[in-house]
């Protein structure tokens, strides 16, 4: 059914993904793009040549976007929803652009556990996705965890956000990684993952586990000059000590899931394993959903929602 | 007396810093030129240059340097001096260059309180100083900090190095300022200094003790979205949240001097009263030393033992 085709857009800092999908929410066509950052002043451009081909062979075609897209640096800005809040109240408060053709999804805010304001945008939808493709996670007390550039941990309760904490993890990472004193230059190293180093880092971190990451992160260094640590490994170890400080700090602030030792986790793949290592290392369990799909998931699921008010709306 | 003159050079990663000194270390003349980072493979240039114009009014003057000039990447390697170790041990642990013209200062390594190696170099010739400048340091247990691109928190017991801590805060509040998303970008700022917002960010620190401060970094971003934190404040925000960090952590793992609630400052004057402000707040008390009259005084002090030392092995 050509009309049942949306558009899914998730519209991140760096990246842009389109995905033709038809009805159901299934993927027929996929176009990447500009990230928000770059885009200033010519989303509708940059929208509109990707989609083009799209619409010249199915016509009009609706689209729901995610992420920076509606920040204040984005295509149109979509007031965060404060929580508590669940995360089909998205649905409702989507901006529109173009007369209703193209729906902008707002992000959330909250207080955070530490007394400060915090804020997500595209991991809302993501959550939202989650918990269509495993409905468990509407019920009862709920800790999910979002690894990334900025890792957010989440405090659910029956299917409502309570309140949410941002981790720097990612973009630090990759910070010190490209700029610091810590790792050996480019070239020095080849890309070899460690998982060894990695779990090691781990390790020695929940060995003490009052101490800051600050006091930590030179070993990445002095290990190398000590002779304990290979160019290779210092970047997984690197990892391993951020990870660790990232799950010990959040578990300190947030509660686990009802049974009080899982989380579930959603992201990359390669992220999501990293953060379950690290808290089977607390001996916690986890599950895990790949990011992308639960993103998809979480657009469709607005997209049903906005086409069943709209058809609600003409009924009556 | 012209020939009890001598240079003392501090020669860091990113600066060279040399004075011609009489013999009681009180400085005649300086001269600044690149740091280690930028002079390999010219290190004997660099220094001759500079020097050239004190020699050719003064004849030969014997040199004593400290700093990442003795590193792997420096003029010439200086091992470690491992702890424990009293910072006088550095002047018999010297290397010597041109016949014993010029002495490289070694740096010192230990196993810190987290069970990882660590190392410093330029910072024991400060402490040396500092022992010098005030005798009293050498009595009992003493925690010192020499806050920078890497503080350094050392605990002494009479006057004995046994070991200490680094972490990265300077290193990590540079790249967060010039790399992260953070802060506003240059220009949309004045570097006016928020006192307030300094104080305001150690405060929220000290609240939540067990928190990581991974959690607490996006808060700068967060709360200017909130309406909460000008940008002219976020820079001394962050500063607050990493110095609070630094010093919650390291008075976890280190005893603070006898009196167990003092700490000794030595470095940077605008550096030292934030940490003496963030120490304050957990209620220690603080006594401040400068960090480049601290480096001459240790300077002056190894080029004493090593004259000394010269002349009793002449005599016997």
């Amino acid at each position: 059914m050509a009309d049942a085709c949306f558009i899914a857009g998730d519209w991140g800092t760096s990246h842009l993904r389109l995905f033709l999908c038809d009805g159901d929410g299934a993927i027929l066509e996929r176009a990447d793009g500009a990230g928000a950052a770059d885009a200033a002043g010519r989303f509708a451009d940059l929208f509109d040549s990707l989609v083009a081909p799209w619409q010249q062979r199915r016509g009009p075609l609706p689209a729901v976007l995610c992420g920076m897209v509606g920040s204040s640096i984005g295509w149109i800005e979509a007031p965060y929803v404060p929580c508590p809040a669940t995360p089909e109240q998205i649905a409702a408060a989507c901006v529109a652009l173009r007369d209703g053709a193209i729906r902008v999804i707002p992000g959330m805010s909250c207080r955070n556990r530490l007394d400060a304001p915090d804020v997500m945008r595209g991991e809302e939808t993501q959550i939202l996705g989650a918990l269509n493709i495993d409905p468990a996670l509407r019920r009862g007390r709920r800790l999910l965890c979002l690894p990334g550039t900025h890792t957010k941990w989440v405090a659910m309760q029956d299917g409502v956000i309570v309140d949410f904490l941002t981790a720097l993890t990612g973009e630090l990472f990759a910070l010190l990684c490209d700029h610091s004193v810590l790792l050996p230059r480019q070239g020095e190293i080849d890309a070899a993952v460690d998982a060894a180093a990695f779990g090691q880092a781990v390790a020695r971190f929940n060995e003490f586990p009052q101490a800051q990451c600050l006091h930590r992160l030179f070993e990445c260094r002095a290990r190398r000059l000590a002779g304990e640590l290979t160019p290779q490994a210092a970047t997984d170890y690197l990892s391993g000590l951020l990870i660790a400080s990232d799950i010990g700090g959040a578990l300190q602030l947030l509660p686990a899931s009802g049974d009080g030792r899982s989380v579930h986790l959603i992201g990359d793949p390669l992220l999501t394993r990293r953060y379950a290592q690290g808290l089977a290392a607390q001996r916690y369990t986890t599950t895990a959903l790949d990011g992308t799909a639960a993103a998809l998931a979480g657009l469709a699921q607005v997209h049903r929602q906005l086409t069943q008010r709209r058809v609600a709306n003409a009924v009556v």
